[in-house]
């Protein structure tokens, strides 16, 4: 008789999702051909939540899906939970999906007696015990280098330029940055969208004028243009929609805001309704609920590109295709046209 | 000249809090002759929360108390990135002071895949920083061992002791537990007063009549008894009230419930008003609002305890004696009387 | 050329034995298949061990079985020198079988300054390179808390039921706990044999009688009955006797005693032969040597339920059927018959 | 007899230095009133380091300072062998002062398959087992995120701001930045000259002519004034040369140049004696020996502020203060002059 | 009022021992003028222990004492247990104090699937809560750095040498390695003794005649000399008695052995007594009860040099002054003379 | 549609190789069969180096090979960096191949406040993502136990010893050790070639004539004898060539030396070149360049012995047969000739 018992072993992926966007987790899971792993979860009356699967996922690479939608706090608690029973239940590894990620924006200490809560948030799902993360446009690269584990950093890019191309008449177009701080994003877009002009709004006071109330000012060429507004996210629409203004006031012959997550909080819907933007053009890494949509929002799915991502991690593919275009079986698509 | 330079080092003890009930902090403080430390927190538009202190925190041993009263996934959270700015901004110590510890409850798995959420957040505060837990009558005494560090593990029991033996008559009284599963607390508490006599609510159709609708037995006597009803905490109040009711039923003379932890979560406050309780005797481990409020309920200052028991552990005292009995200056206070 | 060496990997399973209870590794193992994987191990003049595997297990996912009998620390120790060995030896997973969990009691502080030993036990195991611990019944479900990574908690109570069921009439039993703390069992194993009466015994003085001496009270129906007094463990069987003794002085018809772990330590074995027991069922997650064995004493085999976790875990099959009742293929064996 | 022996501790802080530039050590030191402690350090012949302390450190706050100029990674590695050992000398606490934090520019994935060196460096300090990072400008804010434990993060601005107002006419200044990344620095210098106004260059191909060579554009008004570039550092110091030539190209009176890490690698020397630069302004946080010095260059002493921080650190003082101004006791101190 | 409360910190030391030896740890008490702080601790039925301090630990640092004698693994795991009851309770600090070090000559793989177990112990130590390891003469000075916290490694020389000198008359002479691999040792003592010389035994086999079967020869002039015999332990004894018939064989006036660990396990006394050696000297770093006594055994104790390295950890004293020679308050001393 | 989505993985076996000795990696990656994957790697102007993969290896089984030759620090510091890349690159696998494991003779402290650079250099490698460390005869074989996964520990001697059997007539042959450290590898040499005789160089004021000058004495007999003189490494050479000397002196007809690690540091090569060796037999564990080449140094390949254990590492293989002798398809081959 042996002293050992052999057996060749079979992969098995598996998605979960949280209750904050299960949508979008089912639609990943329908690009992949299967459906998402049942579970429950429900809060109980003092908001503590309980979660259970109701399949087995032992020895099975297991992705969980979570949107950092409002109530945010709440929606990263579940997710912690949601691995710590996975992990419990003898998952082979874990994978947070994060398609906009939680307090991205809280990378380093302004001042003294900060936290740097993005460094927090990676910590604690490392403890929950998440083996990868993937994640789309993180505010800043550097957060990558906040988790020990790999981090597959997805973007959004592909998916709207692709939209862009067969929505729009590119040769008039410029590409404008609402501000300094994204500059290198707008090169991306204009060398992408091969070599178009760019051009970028400037708090005029800190440029020129020390001693005026601030004031916006544009670098490079906007009249009679198609300007297109890139930035990571839109909260609550001030910056930009102050950009749009100023553009139209340049002379722009048409304002596209572009954005990969649509957090549209607080006074934005009303702020974009009225800025005088031709579309608004966005992704659903939080979802875009119906009292949010109005003429001239545009919600890409970002399913596909996630569903890629995915696959590719399972499959031990490279994710670097998916940084540089669409793959040719991919289009972007409206999810409430 | 010297290789070395010598200082005498002080100790300082600070105190933060969180949002989820400042006046708790404030009122611990007080007792313990401080402000509390000044701290700027507010909530973005999307939920993610900002979090400062004021003042410097180097090298000091820093208390960082919230209470984890509803959105309690949200007050969690900013627990927890109160810590990583303590941290991150060179404090001594961190010691989490919980009164009543969230998730308490999730403490085992009873059946596959689910998770173990008080481990976790046992976890998610070591992650964060935490050097030390303050917590009050935890539901189970076993998740002491969720921490690798130190939990200071204190009571309410002698405050609401105290409040007892000044407020009732103790010759007629009978200790009375909701369930099996409390037993030994109502020992406890009998042998704290003077050997009171014992009786305890059973669900019958576990004990004697297998094929029966489900019933509640009263083991021990209680016609014509006062009866105490013990608990840790009331969340819904469904059980702690269906035991009065059968009390009543079975003769008793009144009915006072007792619990550390006055939740009152959803039909709670409905329940107990028509319960046909004497008083309901609560502590503030989390905010009992006004509109919870009414006729019968007496809220006892959890303060006291917490400031006694930080002070041992900044003084590097025993907390032993606050688990026996109130210290001689300590009484408890009904803080809405 | 290529950059890339392929191969499809194959999964190998082996079992290791500690000495404290090798008879038990070498069922386990006959009831999947193999051997044991031979082992040197041996006692310096001053105690220390020495442990050698005598074959590869690079590559291997290794079950490393010890009961943890007396002497305990000894053989916890060698479990631990074993599982060292099996990391560096680079075995592609290690898990712990320990099917009696030592410690398992010492599951949280009574009072300040005690350890909490069960959580130390699974921390150590931990550190010497455990990836899984997989054991049976133990003391508090909370204890699987205790442990990072997974724990497959098993329980001997299909076994025990299945024996019970086939050499007792049913009808005419009532279960019973030997304390209130162990009702909950109790309950599981009066639904598992079609909602059996349940009884319990009390201390007396503990429910009415506060000044008296303490004395031992039944609650349910035990006259003419044929009792079973279910509990985790009996150690030097002092309560469970008393027990036997207050149930036949009530008027039991017989009293049959059943538990998951017989450790028969110190006055056990005198005890029980005199206490009045019908038949006293236990299974070997520790070793009952001749010496200890008696007319009305039956082992029951634990190892086919180890057998079949470990096959579980192997080929990454939910453990959760193995909770509910015994697998078909699966009879409770007695293996003294 | 008692149990306890007490003492009242006094805490001790010593600087030990590697060999990278003991001078800097010994001017920190002499700045705190103490010497630096003595080491004994040296190669074998085959490139292994040797280090060890020649006086006890046990119980001491010990700060090990080292610069990180070439060889880059023999110095790294040397502070990293400095902290093995004063770990094991039984140090109270180690703190890593590294003025220029070597790698901190690589501190993201550009691309797949690259390493993120920055938070490597930090790692490898908390192994070797570093309590805190004091360290000057680094190259992203992001990093101190890299790191678990505290960062000090100081800023040389106070020093260069302090020489700069001291040496120069204020009133015809214009600050430059010498590209879009760099503009966020220059705002803080021009707010803090009582708001001088600000220009930068930019690369012309990006903007508004995507067709043409590259080319370098202006934006602010710089004919016939005195610009002052500003920087993190000089390395090879291709960009800063570009630039200086394109300012005086557009009529610049006078161009200045200032950054806090003065690296001058490879043709940086033989570049800024030719670009035309009036003076060029920087600290020691690496060495500039004396091949590197040249009429034009100013070498402020870091020393001063390195002090400061480390003696906030030891006394548990904010450093706060020291990011805003130089204290009133401290002055810009050219080292060469 | 002020947000911070202030206090000057006393630091306080105590002593805990295990029931090893614990005659030891009143010696060592005794000579830091304290007494061993009280603790509870026994076996249960089943072999399980129990430990429980009497007095507050809290802020305290803590020298928890061991004799690693036999029953080993038991008392190595005793030693566990109050370390991790001490983390519980809160001391400042935990010093593990192992005289002899449990497994110290398993420190390395001789073959392949072998532990290390000395290295897994320091592991253990560390897992349970230990900061920091004071032992004495560990079997290979690399064990050290199986430790990650400082390790303080006293050896017994100097009391050894200090019996030697005021016993022996030093002219005659000679230090003999009982093998090769002690040579290192021997020079150390024939340096400290006025450079004696040296001589060795080695297995004539491996030398010059490999046909052969094994046999003795000696290095070194031995006829008519007094020959002291080192090593670091003795255990069965079987190596150092062969030395000593070989050197009597060789003409030896009279052979004497030292040892710091006189372990004397299973035949070493029998073979000790009949070696024909004048006299047996060793430490008490684990007890030698009376039964392992005879004329020739000379015990000398070790609790004043750990109480030296006690005293000097604790005032942040180097200990490099201990392992040179004895302090000038110190004599060895023979403690059942 | 299933939850689950199914795959037979397959495992991939990667080489990637430093700048230190690539000539190395390319012969270990041929006896595999396959290429080096191909590496981007340069240094900036300040020293620091810039690593990335050309190619995926997410999912595969990494082999990182080093080669810790001078400059050495910067070598170590090159393969944590492309550890890291690795890890970030979701490698499955990373395993550093250290044919000579730098810092290898810092491995304990010979006085207070040195440092264990040997284990921080297994501890930096942990650290950066390193699950498994092969490496060729360790200094000392206790530094396995400093790295807490698993070390392939193979061993030059059978390569060395396969061309010393087909180029060396045995019979005259004596083994020599070149210090009493060394005797049990010596030991071992002699046995392998069928129990040769062995002799060994001591320095003999250390032995009988303490007063004298140091001077250096043989034990066993060379007169006459083809002496081969056995050692881990040859750095300075000066140990070395003084025993070729003594050897002469003492009438050995030839003398040939023998070594794994041909460091040949400072003046080595003159040494060796002038001492009157009649060979000088190392591996290429590291570099030995042209200018270090001359007649009489034979320089085996390492190479079929790195590949042999990585097959095995990646196959799951034992290499224990690794440690015994060459595999019958391996010939030990001077890469030279």
């Amino acid at each position: 008789m042996s002293t050992v018992l052999e057996e060749t072993p079979k992969r098995k992926l598996a998605i979960v999702t949280g209750r904050a966007y299960p949508e979008l987790g089912e639609e990943v899971a329908k690009c992949l051909g299967i459906e998402v792993l049942p579970t429950t979860a429900y809060d109980f009356a003092n908001g503590e939540m309980y979660i259970r699967f109701k399949q087995p996922v032992r020895g099975a690479d297991v992705f969980v899906l979570q949107s950092h939608t409002t109530p945010i706090n709440k929606w990263i608690m579940e997710q912690l939970i949601m691995i710590d029973a996975l992990k419990r239940a003898s998952a082979r590894s874990i994978t947070v999906v994060a398609p906009f990620f939680g307090y991205s924006r809280q990378d380093k200490k302004h001042q003294g007696r900060e936290p740097i809560t993005a460094r927090l948030v990676f910590d604690l799902f490392k403890t929950a015990g998440a083996d990868r993360i993937v994640t789309v446009d993180l505010h800043a690269t550097q957060e990558q280098g906040f988790f020990d584990n790999p981090v597959d950093h997805l973007t959004a890019m592909p998916i709207l330029i692709d939209y862009v191309r067969s929505h729009m008449e590119l040769d008039n177009v410029t590409i404008v940055s609402p501000d300094a701080g994204r500059i290198k994003v707008s090169e991306r877009w204009a060398a992408k969208l091969n070599n178009r002009p760019l051009a970028f709004i400037h708090k005029s006071r800190d440029i020129t004028r020390p001693n005026h109330a601030e004031a916006h000012g544009i670098i490079g060429d906007v009249d009679g243009r198609d300007c297109i507004v890139v930035d990571d996210m839109i909260d609550t629409a001030g910056t930009i929609c102050e950009a749009v203004k100023v553009l139209r006031g340049a002379g722009a012959k048409s304002v596209t805001l572009v954005a990969t997550h649509g957090l549209l909080s607080g006074p934005a819907v009303d702020r974009l309704k009225e800025c005088g933007a031709r579309e608004i053009i966005l992704t659903d890494t939080v979802p875009v609920p119906a009292e949010k949509r109005f003429d001239g929002v545009t919600v890409l799915s970002i399913a596909p590109l996630l569903a890629a991502g995915i696959r590719s991690v399972f499959e031990s593919d490279s994710v670097t295709h998916l940084l540089e275009g669409l793959p040719s079986d991919m289009r972007a698509r409206n999810i409430y046209a």
